[in-house]
């Protein structure tokens, strides 16, 4: 039998329409809250800083949203994305339960942030907004942007976190060829910036707020996030509808889907479109969120409203949060290191439907290396966290003899991350823990809100 | 119309066999000599590093030889690879040429180097080989070597140019992900790599000399090699057969075919397909060698027999060549700094059905700087090379209004060649001229052999 098996869908199959999960949830989501009045937001409260056909998506009931030509076509230089079963992982872990990967490296930014990024440039071009800012961590998301930008004709400026930026300079390459420009956050650009230069090596959620501050002053500039928010999620279900078509062509249907989350995107992009058959048709299927130990959202983190950024700029939002004053270890995992989760997802893991768990930096590099040496892909840090989890379920499957389907969301290569594969290799890439006492005082800043239950 | 034309193909239209050019090549090619007798190497000569199965290719005149099936197999983890319409760049410089490019860099090392890796190492394995040894530059050929080896259970003993192992530590980190053994070159492990020991950044030809040592002296060890022989460029014929297919599906054929050449392969992998339709069928088509103008072994090398490595431990080969002790400035395009040539290739030029032109560094990322931003895809710096040649094409047939089909080949990705994109961008980049003087140097090394007409 042939070692590899991949399956492959026509260009026609890219989706015509996003698979909108807000509109199968069974009760009222609570309302995203006014930073100030603590009163719901309301569209004109996002309009500052998101084109208002991003704000309609955002709080759509619709139950699909119809992909406007210029994204689909956008779409092709990458899509549809492979799906390959792991036959070599499969024979290496000597389990009887067939494991199934959606690989998105092939975009050209090398993970799935652009299937948002080309959404949001071209809505936000249509809009006839001139520039973006966003933050970036490692760099995944702001390199998608500037791509993204460049194809629909916008500048785009990004600040990006201090150690990556020192750290991890070719990421800052990608998007400076893209046609970007960079700033190290925090930056003397903004108050935000200049309020946390006693944090030189910034975080996610300092470079949130100076790239927030730059679009709210500007009418021709906008913002652009790359996860947590309902319309990127939404923009990302083009990856489980294709994964549902290329499970068809396997003639397999998942027991299980795993995917790693930071913010959520990239797990919500993959599931969503299998939640949907769950919530609508009764069908049975384990979800698990794999996220780092290092920054245990959704295991260790309280359900409560939080704001999305360090300044406390954004909406209140109702999430799994280990306060926004907190500043995770900084393990390699770049895209995992956010303090919140998506409200969609948080309510979804409260709800009992998504099961977390959360796993050490360094057990994830050694699935992810016997991955690469067995399927030839070297992974990203972050979904190494969901190879992790797929190996602890396969072989569970062998020890108890039951034959599962496995599917997981490879959601990036690693290209980009090889010196800490090379640290790990050396056997000397660190293994931080979580710190309770870290995050007894980041939940002490969380804001007044209305409880949560 | 759509921005976005991508040609794709199923599974199934992977070749079943490789284009063997030999066959079609009018009068006897000059044979390799052995490089102490001077006589003609015949296949007992290659036998201490290469399997009898691999010998026979190299000096097959069969017109095709078939795939075998471990290996179609195995190529299925990244092909067929897709052939794109250029229409973003074509528009960014208003001609009425059409661009199409191939791209390779959707393999796992990133480049077309895994289409004869796989192949290699499969009749290695099958001939009872347990270890193969080979050298690498910039880490391209070394890494797609140790990801085939991890796939057919091979070891995998890596010399590095001792320059790029010091700049670009993350190809070697790669190739030790996916389990090889990387040494610095030259090094203390070999014979030839202690006589060198006074070129502390080494060369590809110090490196060949050492990996070919090291296999030659034990039966279980063979050696592998990227490019430049017979073999290794049939093993790459599997690139033009599908672009051929892909072309049909876009309804035209290319009047001008474009690649990079270091050793060859990648360019013949991509035209011999075609140069085959030009032999037997007269089509007309014009095709371009892109080299570097720092090492410009087709433009300004002689026609002589010389050896493949630095101490002379090789064949001696019938080629265009700067002399087997040049050492080429420290160009980015580590890919192309040889200074031979394959001698298929070279025997093309002779023959005037192809055509070489050298290009100087900066001009080579300025037209990959204008590709990355309309096409979305980051260049490696070899490929840059033949990008350069298809604008000066695209904007002669401006210039004259003639509709004129180019295909190119997009070898590989410049995810880790951003450091030189940096440099280019910050106005850096170094732009070596050829040194005169250290070709007369080089040329005056040139082993005794008979002339080349």
């Amino acid at each position: 039998m042939s070692d590899t098996v991949k399956f492959l869908l026509g260009e026609r199959e890219i989706p015509t329409h996003w698979v909108n999960l807000m509109a199968d949830l069974p009760g009222e989501a609570p309302p995203p809250l006014h930073p100030g009045t603590k009163q719901p937001a309301g569209p004109d409260d996002l309009s500052p800083i998101f084109p208002m056909s991003l704000i309609l998506q955002e709080v759509s009931v619709e139950p699909e949203i119809e992909i406007p030509e210029p994204v689909r076509d956008a779409y092709r230089l990458w899509r549809p994305t492979p799906l390959y079963r792991a036959r070599r992982l499969e024979r290496e872990l000597d389990t009887p339960a067939h494991i199934y990967y959606k690989y998105e490296g092939v975009s050209p930014a090398g993970s799935h942030k652009p299937n948002t990024a080309v959404a949001q440039a071209y809505e936000n071009a249509a809009a006839g907004i001139k520039k973006l800012t966003t933050e970036t961590g490692a760099g995944q998301w702001g390199s998608s942007l500037a791509f993204a930008c460049q194809l629909f004709g916008l500048e785009c400026e990004v600040w990006m976190v201090g150690s990556s930026y020192d750290q991890k300079p070719y990421r800052r390459s990608m998007m400076q060829t893209w046609g970007a420009t960079v700033h190290r956050s925090p930056s003397d650009r903004t108050e935000a910036g200049r309020a946390q230069s006693k944090h030189p090596t910034g975080s996610l959620g300092i470079a949130i707020s100076e790239a927030v501050e730059v679009a709210a002053q500007d009418p021709s500039t906008n913002y652009s996030l790359g996860s947590v928010l309902n319309h990127v999620l939404l923009h990302q279900t083009v990856i489980g509808q294709e994964a549902i078509a290329q499970m068809e062509m396997a003639g397999e249907y998942p027991d299980t889907v795993i995917g790693c989350v930071g913010g959520g995107s990239n797990f919500g992009g993959l599931t969503f479109p299998f939640l949907r058959r769950v919530i609508r048709d009764g069908v049975k299927t384990q979800f698990i969120a794999a996220e780092p130990a290092a920054c245990p959202t959704l295991t260790r983190g309280v359900y409560a409203y939080d704001f999305g950024d360090t300044v406390g700029l954004t909406p209140l939002m109702p999430m799994y949060t280990l306060g926004h004053d907190f500043v995770p270890p900084p393990v390699h995992a770049g895209g995992l290191r956010y303090h919140g989760d998506s409200p969609l997802l948080c309510g979804l893991v409260k709800g009992g439907l998504v099961t977390p768990r959360a796993y050490r930096q360094n057990e994830t590099f050694e699935a992810a290396v016997r991955f690469a040496r067995s399927e030839g892909i070297i992974p990203a840090p972050e979904p190494a966290h969901a190879i992790k989890a797929v190996i602890d379920e396969a072989q569970a499957a062998r020890e108890s003899g039951e034959q599962r389907v496995i599917l997981f969301g490879l959601c990036g290569h690693g290209n980009f991350d090889l010196s800490a594969y090379d640290a790990y290799l050396a056997g000397e890439l660190e293994d931080p823990e979580f710190s309770e006492a870290d995050l007894e005082s980041a939940l002490a800043s969380l804001p007044e809100a209305p409880a949560l239950t």
